[in-house]
């Protein structure tokens, strides 16, 4: 995320230097000659020689887990402007709160891209283009803040949106964490079949369609940043979990019923479906 | 799919006639000047003419019930080749052993492709290439039909398997028929929350990622055929949702776990996830 940013901005033009941190010595040599910074410094060294005011600009491109941790370790004058790309908000903006007591320069940031690779090797310059940017105030972030980073997003061509950490959290729970956890448990699951183990080890091609395909894509993307995601997120996937359950009940009631009971009632639930995933994706 | 088996069949220069049966006088005004079969035909009017005999080989292409009601309507004496397109094989199967009681020329097939679009408009001459047909015996059907429809499907560059309609019905429940329900309730589930419903309102840009837009693709699409899908799959959808339940409810408790309780299990369960799904998409 943080080198396609970094191409991004070497892309539109941003006339500043962009320095990038490597959390090992392997990804920084991996890198080294592949221009997607102007830069490049180890973790390890830039918090050893407390280098944060030597920037303007300071963006967080790490697991949730860790952001929270990077944000105590900010020195208390630091005043540039600071965000993340976390795919969780309320530990994230608890952090900065425990932080600062007073005005900051904090605004989060969670650009709704990704890709299942990971790593600065597989940065692209057209990840951000076109995606919406949803970003998340603390009370004492400044107005500077809010105006800068809002005005970074829009210079990468992204849209903005302003949610509080708490919806934030369980609107993602909703349309990323929960689908996450369920396209995992859906691999498994058809997995654990015999029937579907044995006749797949004897088939020429996979016995599934495009529909399975589409709908495990990203069963089992990068587990530690997902552990991360999950853990920083537990209440609110909790409780959209055990929603879905209720739902998934009330179709297997439906199941049971005879024919004639359940006579236009999928035709119906599937009409609903089309109308609920096109208002979702504004199709 | 009857459209597109025509034009893969003229592609891959089938020497035979093709004629098109349509159910409508208007999906076949539609199609009449698209040359996607030589000859075009009302379904009402064959029927009351009787040509069943005047074909070498009969295939259906229509949602399963409707294959069982035209399977009872073929002529005793028919002695051509005849195989079905069909989602699910028990009802289909149950339906050839009532109408032969000794041996025939049914041989039913499965081929694992498909589109949201259906209606012969949309006929796509590459939809079966390099895709796997099941094929599904009844217990008299002849050495001949199996090998006619086997080199069929060969012909137009599938490949085969052969399984029984219920161990078929069954792999069917875990790898398509159960994740349409799943993909359908997870867009309804996300749309039932007021915070997605409201910012999605208000937002520039859908608030989903990639995973939901892939989750979700197959919601809602062609509800007729779906339903007749699942009215002739029920037992096994029932109890591969009731088994997804459980394991649903076994990730339930471990969310309800102290984060210390749940260390390391999220990055084992995704790891075995890209395991499961790696087996079954062969990958």
């Amino acid at each position: 995320m943080g080198g396609s940013l970094s191409l991004a901005l070497k892309k539109y033009g941003f006339k500043g230097q962009v320095t990038g941190l490597l959390r090992s010595k392997k990804s920084l040599d991996e890198i080294q000659d592949k221009c997607i910074t102007n830069h490049l410094l180890l973790e390890e060294d830039f918090l050893k020689n407390n280098l944060w005011t030597k920037f303007d600009l300071i963006i967080f491109s790490l697991p949730v887990d860790l952001t929270c941790q990077k944000i105590s370790l900010l020195p208390d004058d630091y005043d540039g402007i600071i965000t993340d790309l976390g795919s969780t908000k309320k530990e994230i903006i608890e952090s900065v709160r425990n932080k600062f007591p007073s005005a900051h320069n904090y605004f989060s940031s969670h650009p709704m891209t990704g890709s299942e690779q990971s790593g600065a090797l597989h940065s692209k310059e057209d990840l951000y283009k076109g995606k919406l940017c949803i970003l998340t105030k603390e009370e004492h972030t400044s107005k500077e803040a809010v105006s800068k980073i809002t005005n970074l997003w829009k210079f990468l061509e992204c849209k903005t949106i302003e949610i509080p950490a708490l919806e934030h959290d369980e609107i993602l729970a909703y349309l990323s964490h929960g689908p996450h956890i369920l396209s995992s448990l859906l691999v498994n699951w058809a997995n654990k079949s015999e029937m579907v183990n044995n006749y797949t080890k004897n088939s020429p091609l996979p016995l599934s369609g495009g529909g399975f395909r589409d709908m495990s894509r990203i069963a089992g993307s990068n587990p530690e940043m997902w552990e991360a995601i999950i853990s920083t997120n537990k209440e609110a996937i909790l409780s959209s979990m055990i929603n879905f359950k209720h739902d998934l009940d009330f179709l297997i009631e439906i199941l049971r019923k005879n024919p004639q009971e359940q006579d236009g009632f999928w035709k119906n639930y599937f009409e609903n479906s089309k109308k609920s995933r096109d208002y979702i994706l504004k199709l």
